[in-house]
């Protein structure tokens, strides 16, 4: 293995890291995103350079918050507004002489950074799950990478699991991530203190039930407080729900937990895990009994695993 | 390639085949299913010995309705009542010597054979779902079969898809083959029927609307009936929910539509591609217009697919 360089495109920002043979980070760069085409592409290829520069590190790889096609193009990007159609591989190729550059959806190569050297290390079968605003993911099967016949697979927040639920911004209604999001446990927060429960919870949004957000029920359950922790079960039950349906459609060994909605800490992967286990065995006749314990784990590798991933990637 | 044996274990008959070096079957075999574990393994034993007799086939694929771990052992048959823990690998290499046995999900294998010699062919990434009594599932990732950590991957029909809805067998509810089976359409077409609608089906049902069945409105709508269409409609928007919820986990550049719902061709075919479109593509703000069309196929091989999908991977 030789030295390589993974770049992280996200909303704000955009993070390069510079992995050695061993696979540890050695040097990092760092720029806010910029929200147009060429300025993109002109902040991804300064990073990548300046993380690389005196090295014989020539492969890069960058993972992107969006559809991404098999040719390296970021067809659409949601988070990216003004950021359309951008030919990231042929751009940089064009930018670093002499660089080979592999792109990908960033949920995607997070996961294959936690399966190679984070919390699913040791699994073939393993499935990364990014809660935040939205929902992404990155699914490993039998020790390869899934990334479907566009490139786009791994949308696991647009998986329907209520029809009847809150309308997303794809249009359907009651996909994952509205309901088992950032948004969707403000959601909850907001209506129990609407209902006029969870005082703590309002207090914390300034004693208004509509200005409650998602924090205020994590900082709430994170102090003890019962009504916040009775949200934070039901929202860890709609977290459950999706995790268990993939697993009954991919079996995977190990679902790693990540995004920034895991930072809380146990105060939520508590309960996930409890729905988890009632929702994936709730019945010994459907023969369930006969499923060794699925592993739900926090992400190790934070912010980073994206990069990391597309560093990995790139060198493989 | 080589000649090799392949052996579906269905819920009434076993069927083997002969395969030959060119894919193509040139020996079949049947028997009724016995529902004794030891009973199970000498009719498979016998069946697949009947086909290979005199040829140097030596290898040889069953495939079994239920949970198959990795040591080729059937742990749970919910539609085999007495067959349960049949080490089916190493009870038929006991009875076979020589013989090299692979042991799988019926579903998963008949996934693969549509993807080798089936409406699949050609494709890398292709999803294959059986419509029938319950749903089943078979994935090819990247041109790999995904059979997950435990081989229990595939289990599609278990993925909740409306928590309010009909209690499945598993004791959740809303779970997919609940509402896009064929008992989902006569539960359907009943409620169309007690709520004075469909006439036509609750005659072909004889006059009792508590007598429906999904077959009688497939019937009745291949008739031309527009209230059982309009059932239909409905049922079919279920299997598309279904559909593009996987689609947008795996991206699949072809579903192929198996099992004995599909036998009534274009009658539920052709509305659930129309649901399918419109479930995948909603709305333009959320770049679903870049993801190239998905075809979704009726399987081609029919009720042979398991055992050839099971003397393909025998001999992989």
């Amino acid at each position: 293995m030789q030295l390589s360089v993974g770049v992280d495109v996200g909303g704000t920002k955009v993070l390069a890291v510079l992995m050695g043979a061993d696979g540890a980070v050695v040097a990092e760069a760092r720029a806010p995103t910029p929200l147009d085409n060429e300025e993109l592409l002109d902040v991804i290829a300064k990073a990548a350079a300046e993380v690389g520069a005196g090295t014989s590190a020539h492969d890069v790889g960058v993972g992107v918050p969006g559809l991404v096609d098999r040719d390296g193009t970021l067809r659409f990007a949601p988070n990216l507004p003004g950021v359309l159609g951008v030919p990231v591989r042929a751009g940089l190729e064009a930018r670093l002489p002499g660089v080979s550059v592999r792109v990908g959806n960033d949920a995607t190569f997070a996961g294959w950074a936690e399966h190679v050297l984070g919390a699913g290390r040791g699994h073939d079968d393993v499935l990364m799950v990014t809660l935040g605003t939205g929902i992404g993911g990155g699914l490993v099967c039998g020790g390869r990478l899934v990334e479907g016949a566009n490139g786009f697979a791994g949308e696991i927040g647009h998986m329907v699991i209520d029809p009847q639920g809150p309308r997303c911004l794809c249009g359907r209604r009651g996909c994952w991530e509205r309901l088992a999001s950032g948004s969707g446990l403000g959601r909850l927060g907001r209506e129990a203190g609407e209902a006029g429960q969870a005082a703590r919870v309002v207090a914390l949004a300034g004693g208004d039930p509509e200005a409650i957000r998602g924090e205020h029920v994590t900082i709430a359950a994170a102090e003890g407080d019962e009504e916040a922790r009775s949200v934070m079960a039901s929202f860890a039950w709609w977290v459950a729900l999706g995790l268990a349906n993939l697993a009954n459609i991919f079996d995977p060994a190990c679902i790693v937990l990540g995004g920034g909605m895991i930072e809380v800490g146990s105060v939520l992967i508590a309960p996930v895990r409890t729905a988890f286990v009632g929702l994936i065995e709730p019945d010994h006749r459907a023969g369930r009994q006969y499923r060794p314990a699925i592993e739900v784990v926090p992400a190790v590798l934070g912010a980073k695993a994206g990069a990391i991933g597309a560093a990995l990637l790139a060198r493989a």
